[in-house]
């Protein structure tokens, strides 16, 4: 039996038993909501935990880029959601994708729509709506909103798949009651275009909504088909801060070792830098950035004396303490999804024992 | 013919023009400085750009990782640096790979003499030393210097290699002058020490320094040996903005296109994010952080209208400028070495032309 303490450093943790309650959890969520759940897997391009996201009953899965969505369909996941804005000189490669599987694209401007009209193929069509993070899609009071959707009503080919939208604003709450509030603006920003689309004679055949940060706290969906969070797989350090879960949810880790610690000095160097962590930080903790929390190499428990990545530099990780050379220890991360796309696999463990490695299909 | 209108976005794009100027010019500068080149390749880990650098003359190449030197080692590459303090539970694969290569490696600290004089093998070891950084690297001037020098001296099995440094706070630095003093002290430091050792009865057999701003401006290499700058090769924002290169000297931008454009809103979407271009930011950019200078998507020339990328998402990167949907974009980036990670391959081009795609050996 291998254990964690074979394991050479750095290398990717997840820990088993976390990601089937994370799973489960967020599975269930969506069943007692009344809603389907379609998970994004952008957060862990892995084919084993997209068969476990499938035992539990998803709907479908969304991927976030052409690649992820070959990959996963030549695995027979044959229900897809493309949940970016569709990339015009990419076309025939979503065409010939689109022949295998049922794929959704999404549009929100007029030029998408035409040039996917051009195609003359039955394409399953997304609207993206801004509910409020203003980075993408329609704004939903705009004229744009309905213009589009009675272009896509009235396509002899194309197939209206409805309203999606993703509350990116949520990552920038401070409190439960504003993330909660933001769950409701999307909720309700949706439904209402949708209701007002209806009326005037534009079926809507779904709406899809999601983020994990707030469909970890939503209590209520109504009008609403089916949610589309990733994170809640590994959650990290920024959703604990933003409450969409607590530090021990968090089932990634980076297992790293201290490679350099000088006499005095008061911080140490671990062989875990910007391409195991990424550059995403937590800004403003206490008085500087921090680029994950600092864990025992064993089982998962609480940070060694509030010890934290303070600066990373391309291989090397900065601890704002000083640890002993060769110790090991595991980086709980900022941002999973990130720092998940840093390696080529999980070492999958339930405690400290080892269970497989799984394959991350980081590719682009 | 191929040219670099027909490539799907994002992609990522090197110009072998300026690949070849920034190599030879770089190379000339270490000869006429009286050093060996010792480039490090973890910037474009590539082996077509190390067979360039190999062809112009440089003494070997330096790596950060055991995966960077196994994959140029089994091609041919065999004599390499790992310019990183040793990882201890990784000794036993570096230990076969020394056994194909001349592998140089790096201590810090008494434990990681320890393990490889445990090893009984004769490894070249160099001490790394801390010439102002303060990140990693013994203090020059502490009795620790002088004892990990005396103990691999008086080794039967190790062959002390020398003392090696980076002044990787020279990315710190405001001005010209600044950084010229930088690079004197990580060369007179270096240089005193070794001198120090020598007069008490200590061979020390080279010195080694090298970042690509303090390599590209130094007019003084007195008493080293060798270089081991590694960004030159492309450059970035950053360098641009230290002053190692000019704008004109970037030899890798991201080729990217506008899939979302909302009417008014003063911004708009580009297909390339931070796992694209990284989140490596320029901080303080007038109003803000800069993750990267938008170009023409043509020929590479000045920023289109000071468009900037303002933030990034995962696959989202927001311009502060509304460019029309379709539109397709190069991005600057401000930080090479971190966005070649994020690719699997360069496209490499002579102005408009395609030649070739070149592998980026990113494993870890």
């Amino acid at each position: 039996m291998t254990t964690l303490s074979q394991i050479s450093t750095p290398a990717l943790i997840l820990d088993l038993d976390r990601v089937e309650t994370n799973l489960r959890r967020m599975q269930d969520r969506a069943t007692s909501l009344g809603v389907e759940l379609r998970p994004h897997i952008k957060t862990h391009k892995c084919l084993e935990i997209a068969q476990m996201q499938r035992d539990l009953g998803c709907s479908g899965l969304t991927v976030s880029t052409l690649y992820e969505a070959r990959v996963f369909s030549e695995r027979g996941f044959d229900d897809l959601t493309w949940a970016f804005p569709v990339i015009l000189n990419r076309l025939e490669e979503a065409l010939q994708l689109a022949h295998g599987v049922d794929l959704g694209l999404l549009v929100d401007s007029k030029e998408a729509v035409a040039a996917l009209e051009e195609t003359r193929e039955p394409l399953r069509v997304w609207i993206k709506v801004d509910s409020g993070y203003h980075r993408a899609g329609v704004d939903p009071e705009s004229p744009l909103a309905r213009e589009l959707a009675e272009r896509l009503r009235d396509s002899t080919t194309l197939r209206f798949a409805g309203l999606l939208t993703h509350a990116g604003h949520a990552y920038n709450t401070r409190s439960m009651k504003e993330l909660a509030a933001v769950a409701e603006q999307e909720r309700s920003t949706l439904v209402n275009l949708a209701e007002l689309l209806r009326s005037s004679g534009i079926g809507v055949p779904a709406v899809s909504v999601g983020s994990t940060p707030t469909m970890s706290v939503v209590e209520d969906l109504g009008g609403v088909d089916e949610m589309r969070p990733g994170n809640y797989v590994f959650f990290d350090l920024m959703q604990a801060r933003l409450g969409s879960c607590s530090i021990d949810d968090c089932a990634v880790t980076v297992l790293a070792s201290v490679v350099s610690s000088q006499p005095g000095a008061g911080h140490c160097v671990i062989d875990a830098g910007a391409l195991a962590l990424s550059k995403d930080g937590l800004p403003k903790v206490d008085d500087g950035t921090s680029f994950g929390e600092v864990l025992d190499a064993g089982l998962p428990g609480p940070p060694i004396d509030a010890t934290r990545v303070r600066s990373l530099s391309q291989e090397h990780g900065i601890l704002d303490r000083a640890l002993e050379v060769g110790r090991r220890v595991r980086v709980l991360p900022v941002h999973s999804c990130l720092t998940a796309a840093c390696f080529d696999e999980y070492v999958v463990v339930r405690g400290d024992r080892v269970l497989d490695r799984w394959k991350i299909w980081r590719g682009r």
